[in-house]
């Protein structure tokens, strides 16, 4: 591995870091926490220093394979995850190490799972670091790399190429213009865009602007933060608000070159989209499934409510976004399973939601109805298709070991959270479905009104493996494990 | 399809169903169970006499290709478990039909799930009854295609390839000899052997004649039906009893060709066998991990009761036999967890066990890592490799195909069974595990105390789907509902 160019990119991570500190300190200095200030003023000066110096050096071969891309990428995210946790951890606000590590590993891998609620609540934290919390979510939900790729690259267009690929979601990564610095500020802007026009819609439905800015970033995210304990249901009745954010959830969690394409005003291969069809098709009839179940089982009073609810969790859920309209741990059964289901498909490709998402599980079923078919007509040669296109063999084939991997990895997980023993079976499984698809809540004892704080420090870093694993998609962070990866050659 | 060459294949079917029936009609006889007798003796005319006449017109055509011998051993099964369920059924021993077909179903399948304990308790039924219910452990252990193959099959050599891939577990089945016919002899041969020593060890203990004959015969079959209600609690202290079990558990869970090449003192090629080699390591390690596990959470008073159990638990969940010698629904989380993970492991291939098979998931495992390694050296190209040969690419996107259609019916079915609000998400989870893994008893509401009686009717048809799915290995089961499978051509 070439350490010397993971080394510069890591300096240019540090450098954008420093500048992302800036913006709490700024809301420390609206509210008057001085303390929160210096706090984050010194962070930041230390990480542009240390940053800046470190780049400063560029190493003589700065060509990147898929290893140095797949390992700058896991090592930025611990970075992120470690400095962006100083804050809670230095102000004391969250005074235990590991659980500011969850927070901010939460955070920046759009979980929006907390460990605040118990010792500390949500509101005890100071308005500059419940921002910066906030934030974390917006900053996680397009990927901090793709950001650097934007403004600061001077990194060719092949090896930015492997670091997009790196941290961005989805079986395969489209260029939407020639240069790829180009398609990530495009998309910059988009995401942007799309989190101005929330908060500007939020703030006409009356919701205070500071609510209104952090909820933006965190639905943006698909993150699922809130600063009230109460999370979403503190907006209780307040239809409208709830209404914005339900349709903002599904816009986060499409594919971003439809919007590319809306934009650049082809409309064809913008609704031509095969994954965004069957993400709209399968989302509804989980909302239909959902909203009669609660009618038959006589949930809510007013029909209204049922089918409200109804469409807010199932788009918290396929966004990977977490937010809790409800207490949903009190529904039935039949619409937990339809939301944990949902959890696990998980988002479109190229959005900022998780899970494994749509096009993967329409490539995985169509692969196993395209096997059936050739063993019946074993003379045939028959291909998987996707918008019309032939799928590559080495996709499909990719495709599945993604999905095997995912499976024996929320397999471990499950047993090892199992040896924590005041954890029931149902708790342990649904924190694993919440933090490796970047959830955000589970049911039992991590439900929406509860939180991950009675899990032990082992249980904690395992979840946090999980979430950072969910949001790289496994690889970077597996790779790490993987001695092959640190060898020179 | 040729449907006419299903239709004679069935009709043999129901030649060796007849047969079967004169053994539980001996039992009436001994123990003068007079309307058991007529009802064993009514049956038996009237299978042999359909068979016999379905089977009499031999179809011009007897080529059978891949579709023909998935849906001639779909239905096979289909036949066997409701026409097994007619003896409980007429005789009002179990007065629900679909009781009735849920324990036959169970019983041919080797789940050993049950529903009997609340309304009927076990001890209820008459001994012919008994016997005729572990009688299906023992048939639906090596299948009954493999035994008409071994006694009366009249089709060429290519069909009867076809059948006996249908039925056989694991991704490949192997020729011991170069006629499959003898193959079938042998396999029932070495099955029947094995079964005699068990029996006769059993008996040397001390054991009563019926409770060894039916015992024998549910462990062979890895079933795990018994004839008492507490099952093998009810033999609480006797260690060798339940030594001798758990040994002969771990050994019908080994793939048959190892016992051939034994006899047939090919001593290298039985145990270069690497499929046994991981099947060894991974259950002695989940015994110590278990042991350990028991000893560091002080579950019982002697330390030999904990490694005892330990080792009796997994051998019944590695086998998927489903025997319980301890409420291990009252063991630590762990070890539950340790336990749910052997059973969807389960058994070699070539074995009258359950669940995705040993050599399966080392296939998945290697083809996971082949392809990081693929992924860091591009350049190269690497094999998954099992017992020293390279494993044909085919093969190996089949067994990935393979575990995504059972993860997904898995899925699938959880779902389902959460339309039953009495059960919990647990009850469900492990419901589902142990029926579709052949295994039996789960964990909470269908624990190894407990039983499956109190599901729906709709729930108890997922579950036999799930349990007739699992024993053939998926796809005879699906393509029962692929229009595809049916067309003539």
């Amino acid at each position: 591995m070439n350490k010397n160019l993971v080394r510069y990119v890591l300096g240019w991570v540090l450098v954008v870091i420093g500048a992302m500190f800036l913006l709490p300190a700024i809301v420390a200095v609206i509210y008057k926490e001085y303390s929160d200030l210096i706090i984050f003023v010194l962070l930041s000066a230390s990480c542009v220093a240390v940053g800046l110096i470190s780049s400063k050096f560029k190493p003589k071969n700065t060509q990147m394979y898929v290893k140095e891309g797949y390992i700058s990428c896991a090592l930025t995210w611990i970075l992120l995850s470690v400095i962006g946790c100083l804050p809670f951890y230095i102000s004391k606000q969250i005074p235990n190490f590991t659980n500011a590590l969850f927070e901010s590993v939460s955070g920046f891998t759009t979980t929006g799972a907390t460990i605040l609620g118990n010792d500390v609540q949500i509101e005890d934290l100071s308005q500059s670091m419940l921002f910066w919390r906030s934030f974390s979510n917006w900053a996680g939900g397009m990927g901090i790399l793709v950001f650097m790729l934007a403004v600061i690259s001077q990194l060719s267009g092949q090896s930015n190429m492997y670091l997009m690929k790196a941290e961005s979601p989805g079986p395969v990564v489209s260029k939407l213009i020639p240069k790829l610095r180009g398609t990530a500020l495009v998309l910059y802007a988009i995401y942007g865009g799309m989190t101005l026009i929330e908060f500007i819609l939020l703030i006409v439905g009356g919701m205070p602007i500071f609510d209104a800015i952090t909820l933006s970033f965190s639905t943006a995210g698909t993150g699922g933060f809130s600063i009230k304990n109460d999370g979403l249901m503190a907006y209780e009745g307040l239809y409208y608000q709830q209404g914005v954010v339900t349709i903002f959830m599904f816009l986060f969690a499409v594919n971003f070159s439809v919007y590319y394409y809306i934009i650049a005003r082809k409309f064809k291969q913008a609704f031509l989209n095969e994954e965004l069809r069957w993400y709209f098709i399968m989302y509804a009839a989980a909302i239909v499934v959902i909203g009669l179940d609660l009618t038959i089982n006589d949930v809510y009073d007013w029909w209204f409510d049922r089918w409200h609810h109804a469409a807010f969790q199932v788009a918290t859920y396929a966004s990977s976004t977490g937010f809790a309209s409800k207490d949903f741990d009190q529904w039935p059964q039949l619409s937990k399973s339809m939301l944990m289901v949902s959890a696990l498909i998980g988002a479109c490709a190229g959005s900022t939601g998780g899970g494994l998402k749509v096009s993967r599980v329409v490539i995985l079923v169509k692969s196993v109805l395209r096997d059936i078919k050739q063993m019946l007509h074993p003379n045939s040669v028959y291909k998987v298709k996707m918008d019309d296109k032939v799928v590559k063999e080495e996709t499909v084939r990719s495709i599945h070991v993604y999905f095997t991997l995912f499976v024996f990895i929320f397999t471990v997980s499950v047993v090892m959270l199992s040896l924590d023993e005041q954890m029931d079976f149902t708790t342990n499984f649904t924190a694993v479905i919440a933090t490796f698809n970047n959830m955000g809540p589970g049911l039992s004892k991590v439900g929406p009104t509860m939180n991950f704080f009675n899990y032990s420090v082992l249980s904690k870093y395992v979840l946090i493996f999980d979430m950072l694993a969910g949001r790289l998609e496994l690889l970077p962070i597996v790779l790490l494990f993987n001695k092959d990866s640190w060898t020179s050659k």
